[in-house]
């Protein structure tokens, strides 16, 4: 039986690991390691974390290139259901040609496996098919909602209220609703500029946790082409840009 | 000038405590600690996380007992207002005499600060007030939504789609609406068992992290009152019990 672990380690700080997560990559002798085309924060980060955490000397990565998505000519489902599948494909070669009987390997996730990652999903499909046995497990990590909390120091709810976690891609298309307390990720395209500026707030952040961490906060009405600005810059100085916001309606006193 | 620190510690698990809350603990000269009447995971927790994690000597506890919330005659609102304040008061009081003049003291807090939790509120308040000058920081942590989904190694969202993170009150008040993901929290009421049990499947866990742990899964109409009777169970085990859970909309095959 092999062991595969998902671990979480947090949204761009290597201080974001937990104990639990530095435990988890030293009890793995392989690690996954994906190649992207282009500039990517995630590999930057995932060497740092290998090198300053891992303790144990006897351990190798193996590397392998992700695949490209198509363009999404079918249904966008059933493109990514594709993308998986081919992923899920490599794996399975990898697990049981370059992970031995009794070994465990390690798949760093940035931030937490949970949120917008596709890593479970694929590994689902994988343990499914049963062409290689094995076992896995899931580690947590900080998010990127969390680092952009603490960076503001801000609860994400309102007293009691509830919250709204969706992307830049369907606010845009569906609006903000009536939620209060809007938490939007994977925004390409800037859609807070979509929504009505009078009545939120922003609390903003791009690149959280790394050296190119830019964060402002206030009126949408406001701070809206300064953070267009900022967020051009970030991207600028990393090479990448990953930004999230909390959307917070102002409180019109109507309430309660 | 006195600083602050507010840091996340993970939910349940002391191996979610991350390097920079370890870090942040060992810069902290004063440990507030909150007594609460009755039995409390987070009295334990906070105790367990001071032994393991810090390394320095030379640190000092501060105690102070939780005033009672008021029965919500007034509003909601105003009585949790009301109560902030005293807290805050308290705080204010405990920074000024038992902290000194460019000292640091922490303040742990179950899971992450920004999830339902008062903290943020009460320092901002206090901050706000102006009486004693200090600065605050803060360090997220591990939620028990992310140890939720870590258990039970699932994704939040579905692909592409939207999490609503709200709590058993509001469940119980509002339905479910539309939302496909549905993470539920502050739940004493048992409100799953208020929604369609056909609609949905159940991701389920309480007292997550800890030796009372228990976590189900499946759907909503046969777990049920497997759910309640485990519940109670956790309860007594530990003497308290806090869960949390996703409820996710059955694929119904008619989306995209
Ligand atoms: C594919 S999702 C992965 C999210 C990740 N699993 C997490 O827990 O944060 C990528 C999105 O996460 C957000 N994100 C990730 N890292 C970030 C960072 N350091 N600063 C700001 N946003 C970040 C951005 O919204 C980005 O578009
Ligand atoms: C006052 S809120 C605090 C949430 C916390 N700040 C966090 O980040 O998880 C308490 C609620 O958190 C959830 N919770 C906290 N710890 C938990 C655990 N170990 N297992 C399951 N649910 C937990 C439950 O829904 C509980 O009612």
């Amino acid at each position: 039986m092999r062991r595969l672990l998902i671990i979480g380690i947090g949204a761009g700080d290597p201080d974001h690991m937990t104990v639990q997560a530095i435990d988890a990559l030293n009890s793995a002798d392989v690690v996954l390691v994906p190649e992207k085309e282009g500039k990517d924060g995630l590999a930057a980060l995932r060497h740092d974390i290998c090198r300053r955490f891992m303790t144990r000397t006897d351990w190798r990565t193996v590397a392998y290139k992700v695949p490209k998505r198509a363009a999404p000519d079918l249904s966008y489902r059933q493109v990514v259901d594709d993308w998986h599948e081919a992923i899920g494909d490599i794996w399975g070669r990898l697990l049981s040609e370059d992970v031995k009987d009794g070994e465990t390997a390690a798949y760093l996730v940035w931030g937490d496996p949970s949120i917008y990652d596709s890593t479970l999903r694929i590994v689902e499909r994988l343990a499914a098919k049963g062409d290689v046995a094995f076992d896995y497990e899931v580690i947590p990590g900080i998010t990127s909602i969390q680092a952009l909390a603490a960076r503001h120091r801000i609860a994400l709810n309102t007293i009691g209220g509830p919250i709204h976690v969706t992307t830049g891609r369907r606010l845009g298309q569906e609006g903000p609703g009536t939620a209060d307390s809007i938490v939007v990720m994977l925004d390409g395209e800037l859609a807070f500029t979509t929504v009505d500026a009078d009545e939120f707030d922003i609390y903003w952040g791009a690149n959280l946790g790394t050296e190119s961490e830019v964060a402002i906060a206030g009126r949408l009405s406001e701070k809206s082409s300064e953070i267009t600005e900022a967020r051009a810059k970030a991207r600028d100085k990393a090479g990448w840009v990953m930004d999230t916001y909390l959307l917070r309606r102002k409180d019109n006193g109507a309430k309660e």
